[in-house]
């Protein structure tokens, strides 16, 4: 820990509150400074700011922001006694504090999954037609995984639709819907995540910013995602919905950061969270430092749009793709333009507008464009109506500049977005790459062009580079989940200094990681139906802890045996040491294979290390999934959440999102917006 | 006319494209001066560019923006030969030009309708089953006239939802749907409303801007509105949607004026056009006068909405509605006023947020919070967290004078809302009320609310009052509508000299009218096929005109009987003058009676008022139906519309726009999410 002394803010708490004050530690508090300072309370137990603690012993108020530093400070300069009796102390405090959070929270759920039962069988009863039942089910299935507005369902459309198909069955209301079916089935549904989240044992989290325009309104979704184990299907991934809440405008860092926590103590993973990877808001990142999540991570998808963004603001090129998009919005619907396709016997391709201002809409406009060169150039000379035109010999040569800078870009969107396994391990090595080659400054380059590649090259560095500590530590940890990819563990883009700096930190993790076993071993009897240690691990799935429980079952285990908790430090390390070197004599994986696979079938080999694995890979690369940051599905998402209102935003976000597949793609409307142009033009001539 | 002279720009248009111009005068020319100018034309026949025209006589380059004052003045100066000529001339030139323009297009909608009736036997033919068919045209509607986007029947929830209804039954595809049955869909509303179109004598247009924000595209809907006569049902409205056009971003005010212009031409409405009514887009507006539209029509909702926006961003007033939000952000969710409210006994209904930002929101919030005071107050004083918020007895007392100033609006605007015919008419005697009692400054009004008064106040007066000489013309228009209302013909707003001024317009617009019926007898063989005069003329509904219809069939008419135009002006002047006289004698119908339904019943004694009535009234008071104006189902619909791609955008929204009455509501997010808070908070509990 570091003991930066900060200047805290202090000042004596006035008169009678001070004596009402209830007191609690951060819930996620790690360090045991917590003894001697809590936040404010109200009467639920619900922390009332999370920027304002109080000490102990003083009842002074202290400014906080997610750093211990300046409270220790505090105790150092203020309370000798307390300050050496907390270096010294070694209590329990924390363990109590999660206990008490998690136990009150825990039961909710069971009460909603009576009700709903019981709600469903009643209505099951009352059905006299099993059709007619099926209909209704296929109806909230339609409007909750379609993420459709309740109201749909009392649209004359929709009625009549319903009446042609079974005259005699009327759908249910909306406010039957959004009062009693679209509830129940998100109490179903949330049983299923909290099954599927019990045997977790790390995760990462991921926040999703967006904006109800219709609404003006601003959410967040939150996900969570882990690396789970299973010994007959060996490791997959769990990607899940968790809560979308609206952010307000007054203490926004302060609203999420309590939505935040609500969600974690909810959902039973307030001290199993690693990370969070967010699109770099402030709010969000401020959220995230209160809730003391050591693992800020940049979302790759967000910093690549960021840069993209700042590139072409830049007023050169921004003034280019101006013309390009007149000349696209002037020929796109000309008859002489396609005319002029004709004459030559050339392709019929429309050109494309990238009215949504994405890059890859704008590298789609520019691709276009390069390979309509000919006719454009002949259209622009013969054509009078459009003198206003200029498209020069150095135009072009932008646009093939342009082209060349942003296609290794849609590769690695592409390469990203295909990808079924999490994409973590990938972050280094694709931006080595760009920084290295794509982003090179070339003898010969444009002015436009360097310039792009100069401010591109700034904000990915920025964001992920060795230079400020905070990217310091999310460099670190990129190259230790990079390390644990078996097609990247060579590492070639390291120093020999940095490579054996990420094999010194995995083998630490390791040790922790077994001591942590061992140590908990004997109290597992108290813990093991609230411990958060998979199910996994008491079904004997690695080689030392299946050793262990047969020599427990051995009636000679107490002649003969150590008991683990003798095993001293080295052998400790001389263990975890053989195993990373076991992992580096295996064959290096082809590019394209699949490295969860991998480790799948390679997990008896390896007792710890997969627990590194679990811990590094939960943390996902981007704060959304990836398909929507790369493709229009992310428009016609937010086209459908719109127009969810606000009292549903939860639930049938949380239902839409976990009713499929985090890797399966949504429907997106450009792809399709290019098959129709052709088709609705036959249509109408 | 004006002969106010502009100094115009002028220029010899260069060399060899000179010669090729191909000259055509404004398709909607009324002047005789335009002889001697015309656009340049594209091969097509389109006019190329709808600010610049040409002399015949010089060649020269000349501004026009909607005016002809420079062109008799080029005239007068350059070519005084042609400008006597001009003086005298009176020739039919006009009338050609129209004939030629419509003629052409007129044949359009038959072959597609051709095309359509053959694709859609061969389609029943091939269907096997008629349910199968049933389903098919069911699922088309659901699309089209619900506005869905046609992926819809891709979702694999939708898929389900049929699979239950019939497993055998398999949807059509999107790119069915888009490149066919839409288009076939569209093809045969279009007949249905070129049908009813091709009677209008006079009709009104409006233009909805609107937004996609999704797509980040800008886009206008185009509305003909017209009030038809029908012996059997007597008056009634006619409210279709035309087009919807993607703006431009560059020439905005051309681009838009031509998209018009093909609309008119299109549905053959060219020389129908009364008058427009707008939000007041600057480039919408000047689109309307480049084409010449005597009448534009601010348009009243908007200017409602304009005038609060600026009196709620009166630094005072838009502070303290802040304030406002923060409390029902605070206590909208809090148990701690839900546990108060029980306490005391109170209803318990949650505080209301004013999230869309809309004037109404806004009202119905300090409503809301005005009923919670003894809560809230009470609250306030107790809660120890939330002493951040002050909310004195001078908070309250600028709530209560806020709802005072806006109370009046939600009057109108559910007048108006609930009004089930043309509500032109309503337009004066409101503005009226608003003006001159609720928007009176009085003595002990709070600063805030006097300025507010005064903002709303101006916003109200210089869009519609007699300063500008548009509005005055505006003014005059509203007074003579309101006049033809017979709730309102006493005009008591008016001075003696307004009222005899409106009474002089119209007996000379009733005398034109008579007139013109009389010319274009003797010539009715030549045009009745392509005429625009209602067919209920040649039904000889009107006293007069089946007078003379006998007086032709009886042999004794060549003889005895005058000719019709013999008829003389002072007979003329006479008859209207009796007319009105007798319109003015009726009784005065109650505030809440139909006056449609009145002119319908009494059509058989006028004449020719009916004939004014319909020019007058054709032109809307709002440029989009009421009910979009003054509640969220705007909200609901730019959801819907926000989803549709770009393809499809015009032919989906007519299909939703004209599938549907006018005045028939659409569903509301807002009322709707008044009911869900309470059953889904009763769900979640």
């Amino acid at each position: 820990m570091d003991f930066l002394p900060k200047e805290p803010m202090e000042g004596k708490s006035s008169g009678p509150s001070c004596s009402g004050l209830n007191l609690v530690a951060h819930p996620r508090a790690k360090s045991k400074v917590w003894k001697y300072f809590g936040f404010d309370t109200d009467a639920d137990g619900c922390i009332l700011h999370w920027k304002r603690i109080y000490c102990r012993v003083c009842m002074s108020q202290i400014a906080y922001s997610g750093n211990t530093s300046n409270l220790s400070y505090h105790l150092e300069k203020n309370h000798p006694i307390e300050f050496s009796e907390f270096v010294k102390s070694n209590t329990d405090q924390m363990r109590e504090a999660f206990a008490t959070a998690f136990s009150r929270i825990k039961t909710e759920p069971t009460v909603s999954q009576q009700q709903s039962q019981e709600t469903y069988s009643r209505q099951s009863l009352d059905s006299e037609n099993k059709r007619h039942n099926d209909l209704t089910v296929a109806i909230i299935k339609f409007i909750c995984e379609g993420l459709y507005p309740v109201c749909t369902v009392e649209e004359p459309t929709f009625k009549s639709l319903i009446g042609i198909v079974d005259p005699g069955y009327s759908p249910p209301s909306k406010s039957d819907l959004a009062g009693k079916m679209v509830p129940e089935m998100y109490c179903r549904t949330q049983n299923v995540v909290f099954n599927e989240l019990s045997g977790v044992m790390n995760c990462g989290i991921a926040t999703d910013l967006w904006q109800s325009q219709t609404q003006n309104r601003t959410y967040i979704s939150l996900f969570v995602h882990s690396i789970n184990y299973n010994s007959a299907s060996g490791f997959s991934v769990t990607n899940k919905c968790l809560k979308t809440f609206e952010v307000q405008e007054d203490n926004k860092a302060e609203n999420i950061t309590r939505a935040m926590y609500e969600a974690f103590v909810k959902w039973g993973i307030t001290h199993k969270v690693i990370g969070a990877t967010t699109d770099g808001s402030v709010d969000v990142v401020k959220a995230c430092s209160l809730l003391d999540l050591t693992v800020e991570m940049p979302c790759l998808g967000h910093t690549i749009n960021h840069a993209m963004a700042e590139a072409f603001q830049l007023p050169r090129v921004s003034g280019f793709l101006g013309c390009c998009r007149k000349l696209v919005d002037h020929y796109r619907e000309s008859a002489m333009y396609t005319e002029k396709q004709k004459q030559h016997g050339l392709a019929q391709c429309t050109l494309i507008a990238d009215q949504d201002r994405s890059w890859f809409g704008t590298l789609a406009m520019l691709q276009r464009l390069k390979e309509q060169q000919a006719v454009i150039s002949m259209t622009l000379v013969e054509s009078s109506s459009s003198h206003h035109f200029t498209f020069s010999g150095s135009d072009w040569a932008l646009l093939e500049g342009l082209i060349e800078v942003l296609q290794p870009f849609k590769v690695v969107a592409n390469m990203i977005t295909s990808c079924k396994y999490p994409t973590i391990s990938m972050v280094r090595p694709v931006l080595h790459m760009l920084l290295n080659t794509t982003l090179k400054i070339k003898e010969g380059d444009l002015k436009e062009i360097s310039m792009s590649k100069e401010i591109i090259s700034k904000v990915l560095s920025s964001t992920y580079s060795q230079n400020s500590q905070l990217s310091q530590e999310i460099a670190t940890f990129l190259n230790i989940a990079t390390f644990l990819d078996p097609r990247y563990k060579k590492l070639p883009f390291l120093s020999t200094q940095e490579r054996s700096k990420v094999e010194s930190i995995i083998i630490e993790e390791a040790k922790a990681i077994l001591e942590k076993q061992i140590s908990e071993r004997p109290c597992l009897d108290d813990f093991s139906l609230v411990s958060d240690e998979p199910p996994c691990k008491k079904q004997g799935l690695s080689g030392e802890s299946s050793a262990s429980t047969s020599v427990q079952d051995n009636p000679l285990a107490a002649i003969f045996c150590q008991s683990d908790a003798d095993q001293s430090q080295e052998e400790l390390h001389a263990q975890v040491v053989e195993e990373l070197s076991n992992y580096k004599s295996q064959r290096v994986l082809g590019l394209n294979e699949d490295p969860l696979l991998w480790w799948s079938n390679h997990a008896p080999l390896f007792p710890t290390l997969p627990k590194v694995l679990q811990k590094y890979w939960c943390v996902p690369a981007t704060s959304v999934p990836c398909h929507r940051l790369f493709s229009s599905s992310g428009t016609f998402l937010s086209g459908k959440r719109n127009r969810i209102p606000l009292a549903l935003v939860d639930m049938q976000v949380f239902l839409y999102e976990n009713s499929r597949s985090y890797y399966e793609p949504e429907p997106c409307e450009d792809e399709f917006e290019t098959v129709l142009e052709t088709n609705s033009s036959l249509a109408q001539h």
